[in-house]
């Protein structure tokens, strides 16, 4: 398979042939999201908007543009994104008194803020969201969907009274993402990262480590607890019950819709193209009337039929009834752009009053009575969400391979799989393995306790974690 | 009325005080848009961009910024420009190669691409379109919604065969804007721009003005005629039929996403705050218990019972059953919101089983039964959106004044209304009209015609255009 033997361009072609982004733009790292790939991106925003709503999490929109003095605030978080920063100096022919930045993360845009509106304990805890691009000026080869220097996510930040309720929130969020990722079908580890890796300003980061063919991973979402970090450095208090004045414990979470956009594309697609879960595809069900000389008229007023009672349903169905393409032709295009569930109308079908289903995943062919179409499309929905995440689960597995030495490390980062090892927590030997396998330390898992049974895999000291070795993205 | 008397400060205080806007993030023209702001915005886009697709309209997204070179090709657009656009000049520490602005408006973002995708007539025509933010560097005062450095927007651009298409692309979007505006029941002119101050790059170019409270005219919408002149920048030609290679025609225009939010503050909201036509209230009904000491159970069991009914029918209701606050509070807090109806439910509504309905535009009260709430509250929003369209639509007729000689032009200006007057269309007389009086002439209605029954207000030889004359954000 092209796919898992020549990712990269395999990749490529599917985001340009099923019109999902259009990488030709003339500056590098910034693309078009076409019409395809911005209706599934409004999907997934959907779907993921809704939940944070049910949470109590309220949408708002900060500026694209933060001042360079409150980007400077928090130490930690300058160190770790001023190299990477868009500046903008100039308006017109002016030089601009204060120069301003496009955000990379919108922490110093929203907290001068969350300062002004935060004033008591009534006023927590404060969760606010926004879907936006953010700029990062990457030094290293920009890909497509998966490191642009203009990609698009959604941000959460949120504001409470004690680091409990902080902690609170991380499993919340943690759980929301896992919601969304598995409406997509995708899988991944999730992983605590190490303290050398975490978000700049941070206590903590959590992030979502999705698989991808070429064995590097993709961090499709992060949660990061920020302590009171943020509020120390924007004087972020609030007066508690007992009158005393505190600091708020904040947490911020990011959810990489350019990536996960990426994700859906590498785990579940194939050589014939995009294989995209119903709940996300614009349109779930492609008709396909197969006329023959003397039969077109029946069997397209056939096809209408149909296509008007699943369009009633609510069903997102299109009739492709041109008669500029043969129904081979459409069935290459339709498969290229992960219609989920195919529905063939022949003479046959039309004279019998039965239609012909046809799942995107396995191509497996059904006859059913027209009265049974509905039922047996959502059903066909189910298999296909079901069939792509068994199918994910399966690669990641296969993916991943315990180390047992640095010898079957190096082995396995270079047969572009995900190494599970036992490590010290110690630095030098987190430098030592990046060294000698090229693959970094991505963390240990929260979902489930590991605990390691062997010693470091370098230093063979005691080991105190389970760690994910792998390139990343 | 506040409104009338001081426009500005009673605008500024209900964009505060209904959570639409917090103008105070720290880079001037920049603002938050919170919440209920933000989701009045996501319900006006929807109205808009659920027309673009049923009209062939296709969303995509593109960078925010724009390369020097791109942006440089078409002349008259760039001498428009030119002046207030912000640069982007470095990146970390380093010194970009090519400078890139933000866009200010996307046509020379998307031309490039469309000279890419467009290569014969089968692939017109194309018609795009974006919600997305744009930049411009305003050297007048800024005002919140009205005049901001970053503002939202959605902007379509088309392609066609023929100047015909284009002008009846022209008319489809003077339709759709129409169509959304008057769902917002809004009330304004649609003009054509005199040459002087159409749209830099346009043939010509089509505006909506909104009516202001203190007389100056807010440009909620424009359309443009490109004809060829982008086409000819960026090489934008397809193959025809017979084999000819021709350049396409063009058109463009853009929905002002954050000064239609400014009109139906201006337009429809009094000294009690904020009012919403139904349609994009994020709320449409807010049931508020009149609860008396030793009926609070029932009473509030009751209301309970009314809104999961009206929820049930899939208006957007909310029960504000908290006990922080009297009704008369809660009256008031909702009615700085814009909720178009409340429903009090009280002891009495209780035994009888009846409710009572009160409109946010007359405060007009209504008893009706249980089994009738959903019905009245139908035709309660129904009158709500008639009476706020018809309340708009009298007001604009008394703003506008007939100005039969420079006297009176100069009075009805300062006395902060828009003067109709007869032009000859000579550049020259429109600047002594600016001169003296202080408006503009924001052009000629295009969807009523008017012949002028006098000569040109200022030279007094013959007139060729009605024309109205305001000032204008």
């Amino acid at each position: 398979m092209k796919k898992f033997e020549n990712f990269s361009e395999w990749f490529d072609s599917i985001i340009f042939n099923a019109d999902i982004l259009d990488n030709r733009y003339p500056v590098k790292g910034f693309a078009v999201y076409k019409t395809w790939g911005f209706r599934i991106i409004k999907r997934i925003l959907e779907i993921l908007e809704q939940k944070l709503d049910e949470t109590g999490h309220v949408p708002m929109l900060f500026p694209v543009v933060i001042p360079e003095d409150a980007f400077v605030k928090e130490s930690e978080h300058i160190k770790g994104f001023s190299s990477e920063v868009f500046w903008v100096t100039h308006a017109g022919e002016r030089t601009l008194d204060k120069k301003l930045l496009l955000r990379p993360t919108s922490e110093t845009a929203m907290y001068p803020m969350f300062a002004l509106w935060i004033r008591s304990h009534a006023d927590l805890p404060l969760k606010v969201y926004q879907s936006v691009a953010v700029y990062r000026y990457e030094t290293k080869a920009t890909r497509p969907l998966l490191r642009m220097r203009e990609f698009l996510w959604n941000e959460a930040h949120t504001a409470h009274r004690s680091w409990e309720e902080a902690e609170k929130q991380v499993w919340e969020a943690i759980e929301i993402y896992n919601y969304v990722f598995k409406r997509l079908s995708l899988s991944y580890l999730i992983l605590r990262r190490p303290d050398f890796d975490k978000f700049a300003g941070a206590v903590y980061s959590i992030a979502f480590d999705a698989w991808n063919p070429d064995g590097r991973v993709n961090q499709i979402g992060t949660v990061h607890n920020l302590g009171e970090n943020f509020a120390k450095a924007f004087n972020i208090t609030y007066e508690d019950v007992d009158g005393t004045h505190k600091n708020v414990v904040q947490t911020c979470y990011g959810f990489g819709v350019s990536r996960v956009i990426a994700a859906i594309i590498a785990q579940h697609s194939d050589d014939h193209g995009l294989i995209l879960p119903p709940d996300i595809a614009p349109i779930q069900v492609i008709i396909i009337p197969i006329v023959y000389k003397g039969t077109t008229a029946e069997v397209n007023a056939y096809a209408r039929e149909v296509y008007e009672m699943i369009k009633n349903e609510g069903i997102r169905v299109h009739l492709d009834d041109s008669d500029d393409k043969t129904p081979g032709e459409k069935f290459y295009y339709w498969e290229m752009f992960g219609v989920p569930v195919r529905i063939e109308v022949g003479p046959r079908d039309q004279r019998e009053r039965k239609i012909t289903l046809v799942d995107r995943v396995n191509l497996r062919r059904r006859v059913v009575n027209f009265g049974d179409t509905v039922r047996f499309i959502k059903e066909m929905f189910n298999e296909v969400a079901k069939n792509l995440e068994e199918r994910s689960q399966q690669t990641l597995k296969e993916l991943i391979i315990d180390a047992s030495d640095m010898n079957s490390l190096g082995e396995i980062i270079r047969n572009r799989k995900i190494a599970r090892v036992c490590w010290c927590e110690n630095i030098e030997c987190a430098e030592k393995i990046r060294e000698l396998s090229g693959g970094e330390i991505r963390g240990y898992r929260v979902d489930v306790e590991e605990k390691p049974e062997k010693p470091c895999i370098i230093c063979e000291r005691t080991a105190r974690r389970v760690v994910y070795v792998a390139k990343a993205y």
